[in-house]
Formats: C-alpha cells, sequence, structure tokens
C-alpha cells in the first residue's frame, strides 16, 4: 500500500538479522549471568503517570507523554488538564529503569521478600537531541538490589561483580569502572564551608564539557564561592586525572587538608568499594586486563535521587560514547510514608554500547540466520520426506528450515551458501539420506534420528573483528 | 519521596517475579522453537509514524501517539499540524506487529535475503477498554514468512506449526486453530451476486458478538442484500457450527449451491492447509488432544490486510477469551511501488492467555527467583569465603547468592525457605563445606569446585495447577 520506500527514524535505531544475533548473544549472556547472581527477573509496563516520572530530577523536557489518539483528535487532550496544568493523569514512557522499579517496588512491598534482587532489561525513551551513541528508543539492563528500612553496604560492591561477569563472558573492549560517593563530596563542599552543595555539585558535573576555567568561573560568579574555595573543589575533581587505582585517593584527598564527618564516611564508603570489587573481580577470575576500578572524584551523576556510591564506565577506546553503564546508591527514592525502601543498582547501556560497535563492523555473526541445515526438496510432491527429516532435527534441537522450492539442487546449495547456512540435506530417491558441509564440500551418508552438526555450528556465534582482542 | 502506595494502571499488566518466571518459561520455549524452524529475531523500534498506522484499517481510535513533553507543553503540538490535520510526522505506538514488520521489510529489502523467516516478540499497545485477557499494553508472539514477488503456498502451513510445536513444549490447556480463507468467502459472496462483499464481510464478522438475528437484519437493511443473498451468507458462516474437521466443509459448502471460480480456488486453498497442518503437526509428535485444526467459515479477522489463508485460536476451556493466536496471509502490505512483498504469519498473544492463567492460580513456577543456593554467612569477617563459594558455583552455572546478613543460621535457613530456594551452603570454621537440602533437611559434605544440585532444582520450573492435565 505504501508505494514507496520508507526511511529511518533518527534516533530509533533497528538491527538487521544478524547484527540482532549479537544483541540476542549479549542479552542471553546477560540473563545467564544476573540468575546466576541471583537476581529475579521483573519487567515494569513502558508507562507511569507523569507525576512519578516528573518528581525526579532534570530530565523533565525529554519525556514523551502518551496520550490516545481519540481523545487527541477530540481536541480536549494537548497534555494540559482543565486547569491548564499538566493533568496528573497523563502518561509518559518512561526514561530509565530505576523510577519504575522503585514504583513497582512501593506497589507490591507486601508481596515482595527483601532485600529484592532484580534484574530488568527493557527499552526506555528519552527525546535527546540523536549523536552517536546517544537515541531516542534504546535498551537498558539494570540490576538492583532493595532491601526494607536498612541496606547492608556489601551490595554496593555485589552490582558492580555483575557487570563484571557479564563483560567476561562477551568479545568486547575492556572496561573502566569509575567510581565515588556523593556523601565523600558533599563532605567536602561542607567542610570549606559551602551551603548551597546541589549547586556545586552540578557546575563540577559540567567539567567534561565546558572545562575547569567556565566551571571555576560559574562557582565564582553563579554560584558565589570564595575563590580559595571554588579551586578547593576542582582541585577534589582533579584527583582523577592520574585514575586513582587502589585506595591511593584516600591520601590524596585529606592532603587538600579539609575535614569533616560526613567527608570521612564518604572516604571509608568508598575505599570499600574500590577495595571489596576489585579483590573479588580478580577471585571471579576477571582480569585487571578485562575490567579494572578506579576511584573518580569528578563523577556525580546527573539524576539527583543517588545518595551515596555512584557509579560509571567507559570501554576503553570508545571513551567519546561517555558512560556505558552507570549507577548508585539511592537511599530516599522508594518510602511509602511508613518504610524506606534503600538501593542499589548498575544499569548496562545496551543500544549506547553496541550500536557504535555493530556499525563500525567490530561485532560480527556468523550468520543472520538461526538455522544450521536446509534440508533440500526434490520437487513439491516430495516435500512431505523434507519435512520429516527437519522435524526429526528439530526434535533434536538443530534448527532446520525446508528449501522454500524445488528449484535444482545448485540453486538450493545457493541459498543456504548466501545465508552461511553449513549444512544442505539431501533425501535420495532410494530413501537414504545425505548431508554436505557447502564449506568443505564434504558429503556423507546421514540419519536424521542421530545426526547433529558440530557443537561450534548449532548456533551463530559472535566474533570480535577489531585489531586489539576484547 | 512518593509518600503513599501507587495504585495498579487498569490495562497494564505487570507481573511478580513468580509470574515472571512463568512468562520467561513460556518466551524460552517460544524463541527455541522459532529458531529450530529457522527464524531470524527482528525487532522494530516501538513508534511508527502515524501515517503508516492509520493506513490499515479499523483501528484507528485506539492508537497511542507520542510527544515530547518540551513540545507540548510549548503548546504548539496537540497531535496537529500546522493546518489543523494531523501532521504526518507524529509518531505513535504500534498496535501489532504486522504493520511494523512490513515497514521494516521495504525499508531493508537490499539488505534481507528472501523469502525472509523472523519471528518477533515485543510489547504492543491499544486504547481499548480493559477487560479480561484485554489490555492497554500487551505483548505478542509473531512468525512470518515473507517473500519477494510471489509467496509459495506451503508457507500457509507452515507458520501455524511452529505455534503447534510451542504449544506442545508447554503446560497449556489444548488449542484449537480455526482456519479459513478470504478468498472462498468473497468468491461465495460474488457467487451469490453480492458486490459490496467487504460490508457482508464485515457484518458476518459481528456474528459472535450480535448473533444471526440481528447480523441477518443489518445485512437485508444497511447492506441491502435479499434475503435469500442474506441466508445463504449465513448459512456459509454457520458451517462451523459443528468445527467441520478433516475438508468435510469442502463438499458442505458445494452442497450450498453456489459456483464461483474464486470460491473454487479459496475452498482449494483452505483444504490444502487443514490438511497440511494437521499431518505434519501429527507427524512432528503433536497429538490431537493438545493441537486439533478445524476449517471455521466464519471467522474473516477484523484487519483488513488480510488477503486469503485467516487463523484464529480458542484455547480449550477458555473460549470466552478469544482468539490467543491469530494472523493470515497478506498480499499487498508491503509494496515499495517496484515490489509487492507477500507474506504470511500468525501471531501469539503471550499476555492475553497467559494473565488470565496467572490470574486464576492455574501457572506455577517452583520458586520466585532463580537462586539454587544460598550460602550461608557465618560472620561479616567471613562474608568473603562466602563470597568464593559463590563465585566457584556460578562459574558451573548453578545460580547462587549469599545471605544478606550473617544472622543465626536458623534465621538464614528461614531466608532461603521462604524462596523456595533448595539448598543452604555452610563454609565450617575448619574450612570444610556442607550443603543442606532443606526440604529433606539432608545435609552433606560438598566440595564448591565439584557439587551441583540435582538438574531438576537447577533452575526454577513450571507447573500446570489446574484439573486436568495440560
Amino acid at each position: 500500500m505504501a508505494a514507496r520506500t520508507p526511511r529511518p527514524l533518527s534516533g530509533y535505531p533497528e538491527l538487521l538479522p544478524g547484527e540482532q544475533v549479537v544483541e540476542d548473544h549479549l542479552l542471553q549472556v546477560l540473563r545467564d549471568v544476573a540468575a546466576r547472581h541471583g537476581f529475579a527477573h521483573v519487567e515494569t509496563r513502558a508507562v507511569e503517570p507523569l507525576s512519578v516520572l516528573l518528581r525526579k530530577g532534570e530530565i523533565d523536557k525529554e519525556v514523551y507523554a502518551v496520550r490516545r489518539l481519540a481523545e487527541m483528535t477530540a481536541g480536549t487532550a494537548t497534555g494540559e488538564g482543565a486547569e491548564g496544568a499538566l493533568a496528573d493523569d497523563v502518561l509518559a514512557l518512561h526514561y530509565d529503569l530505576t523510577v519504575p522499579f522503585a514504583r513497582y517496588v512501593l506497589e507490591n512491598a507486601g508481596k515482595l521478600l527483601f532485600p529484592f534482587r532484580r534484574y530488568q532489561v527493557q527499552k526506555v525513551w528519552r527525546g535527546e537531541r540523536p549523536q552517536e551513541g546517544r537515541f531516542r528508543e534504546f535498551r537498558q539492563a539494570d540490576v538492583d538490589v532493595v532491601d526494607a528500612g536498612a541496606l547492608a553496604p556489601h551490595h554496593e560492591v555485589e552490582v558492580p561483580l555483575v557487570l563484571a561477569d557479564v563483560l567476561a563472558g562477551l568479545p568486547l573492549p575492556p572496561l573502566v569502572l569509575q567510581v565515588n560517593n556523593r556523601r565523600l563530596v558533599e563532605g567536602f563542599y561542607r567542610g570549606l564551608g559551602v551551603e548551597d552543595t546541589a549547586a556545586v555539585m552540578r557546575e563540577v558535573d559540567k567539567l567534561d564539557k565546558v572545562g575547569p576555567e567556565r566551571v571555576r568561573a560559574s562557582l565564582v560568579g553563579a554560584v558565589g564561592l570564595g575563590e580559595r574555595e571554588a579551586d578547593a573543589a576542582l582541585r577534589l575533581a582533579a584527583l582523577t586525572a592520574d585514575r586513582q587505582a587502589g585506595t591511593g585517593f584516600v591520601a590524596a584527598v585529606r592532603g587538600l587538608g579539609v575535614r569533616d564527618d560526613l567527608l570521612e564516611q564518604g572516604l571509608d564508603e568508598l575505599a570499600a568499594v574500590v577495595t571489596g570489587v576489585t579483590d573479588q573481580a580478580r577471585a571471579g577470575g576477571v582480569g585487571e586486563d578485562r575490567f579494572r576500578v578506579v576511584a573518580d572524584l569528578s563523577i556525580t551523576r546527573g539524576l539527583d535521587y543517588y545518595t551515596g556510591t555512584v557509579y560509571e564506565s567507559r570501554m576503553t577506546g570508545f571513551e567519546h560514547l561517555g558512560s556505558v553503564s552507570s549507577g548508585g546508591r539511592y537511599d530516599a527514592l522508594a518510602d511509602d510514608g511508613r518504610t524506606t525502601y534503600p538501593g542499589v543498582g548498575i544499569s548496562l547501556g545496551v543500544t549506547r554500547l553496541l550500536v557504535p560497535l555493530l556499525q563500525r563492523g567490530l561485532l560480527r555473526a556468523s550468520r543472520p540466520t538461526p538455522t544450521a541445515v536446509l534440508v533440500a526438496v526434490a520437487d513439491e510432491e516430495h516435500r512431505p520426506a523434507s519435512a520429516a527429516v527437519a522435524a526429526a532435527l528439530r526434535a533434536r534441537g538443530v534448527a532446520t528450515e525446508i528449501a522454500p522450492t524445488a528449484a535444482r539442487f545448485g540453486k538450493q546449495i545457493k541459498h543456504a551458501d548466501r545465508r552461511s547456512v553449513p549444512f544442505v540435506w539431501f533425501v535420495q530417491e532410494d530413501g537414504t539420506h545425505e548431508v554436505k558441509d557447502i564449506r568443505s564440500g564434504e558429503q556423507v551418508a546421514a540419519d536424521p534420528a542421530t545426526w547433529a552438526p558440530p557443537a561450534e555450528d548449532l548456533r551463530p556465534s559472535v566474533r570480535w573483528e577489531g585489531d586489539a582482542p576484547a
């Protein structure tokens, strides 16, 4: 009906079948690892009341509201309620998985067992300007632990280890996990005598984008800090420049001469997370060449629901993509007036990480279809004989397709070859069977009740095609 | 921050973790079966331009339009364009997976290999009035074959067989697949001398809802049929009452005395599909007690892109849910002005089928968490020893959790018991290990490098809890 070729929508990436094989492999590893760590799967609806989403911070203008067309064309609903303000019951697409999860925890608190460990893998939507690694629709994979009342600090070590294990199972570049602690930063500013610590954090958060000169100007100008305080705030953030490995940062921070109890608490917490994640990742067999943990005192995360530990991470060689996995501890996001449910979580930006690698041809699937065997069809009357072979192979888990037409065998083999399907099966006139490996040309007698392809051919595999090994 | 308990949104079902285990099991079986049949996975973005969605039929008022909040609050975009008409670039959430897939095929035709076999499992959105089995956000799983130019009829036999295999792998009630053919129905009406055959189809489609008396009145009144033609149309649809098994329907239709070439073509096609699906399902080991195929001459499907074979299916004992799996052949849905891409597909209403069974407690997971083993913690200083056990078990695929607190062991065992986690692991003071099956109470020495739970305890399993076996 549409007599023209549709064009892609900017910011809404879609994958070709071979690229989808790569994402599916990543997601399968992710689900397996999350399950092995005892995280239950949860999925929330795609929409939340706007009031729930707008309560959480700076992202307001990026939210997509959703309205039934019937209401819109009736002219009654433009997103504004009767009073001209945005109505409470307007629904909007979620922009992350943490806020919906917090709502889910409150809604189902009586039916969940705490501490509650869940993973969640879903699309989210943000109306940002599309650019490399930034999309309007993209998939995130989150792992969180939430408890009722109090959350033990060892969970802050636990969630990045899931990420380390996911990475260990995938052919991806190494990851550097950057950890900071909001209490440390807030305590430091307090120790400097700063009152509006949030304003300082917001300015320092722009360091990457605008550089230290302009941040300093804003701190002294708009925020009203003294020269000495502004310099100290920048010196703290700069303790990142050398990517403080281990706990060397503790002495370095103390060397700045600021004293504050909250700062001390933050230093202890950060040291415990950096040490714990490093040690346990090594003990779990994930080498430092694959996953490295550093304290980075410039990181505070834009979303203002984080209260303690915060995580970001950069993929080596792809630092320009920004953080591909972020998260932190949130003590006050879920609260029903009787109980608070503090949590800690980390989110992997699946689309942000994957699409740039796919576009560069750095990750490739061995074939764009699950099919391992194409059963040739001698002529249409004998299609049932080929279908019987396919049924027998499928019953033992071998992905099998029947040739769509009874073309000459050369053409049927080409059908398989174009899809990188490794094997073609022939039912002979005398009722015997042969299977051909079309890569080697080798053709052998085979029994549909027992034959199986080599394990490495059973499913499509995923390879890293870059120069450096990943 | 939200100091109250949020309430569920009507029409937007969410699952508890134990229910999610059931859905995940169904989806895993579905993905495995689709792959075994050689279908590649495709995922499309959640939104389409409104113009693409509105071209396809009767569903207009149920579509959800999507707008950036920034645009809405600026008062510039209410869904109407500058000229007052709906702007072409308004985006809306897809209401099915067939229309987006047809668009994907056109967009990527140069990069796909035809016939192209794909499966797709995604949420869709419709602004319908919520009721049992009808939701505003729900998951569908589609399997389609699309070819360039011409599509071989054997694919109309192939796609329902995927459904049969999915069903064979799941503890669900039996399914009755109802098949009809639009050419048969249209030919029959033409043979009666009816000109506006689509109008007759629309009225007959209401049989289930309003009954034959009112349909007859509309046919004679609004549509303008003669008494004889109206009665004949109803007699054709009634050839369903006895659920025409096999190809008995061919003689029954001919007995109605109508002659038309298109009718004959439709009869041949329908007979071939009913016979083919029945035979191959049996040959593939799916018994008639699980999956039965009948010709149902009342079915035409609401969506007007179907051109030949149409499918619906009812779950035995749950007929009131309506069709849980529907589809058909569409010859003209994808057309770029040079090439037409005819297709055939079937869609399983995952949420529609599953949520009513879950709400009745008819499907249950053995536990609401993947965890098979809880490693007890003697005291916080020895947490690393427990973490080392967990790492060793996880490395061999055993889902393992570490006790969140070093409470007394009785409390730690209760933590496992409440989650139906079958095993608790103890690191003894002398460095040896023991594992306890908390169901039997049996506790034995074990080595974290070699011990594994019995296969049936490794992952949560899903059981049918109804009276009749499913």
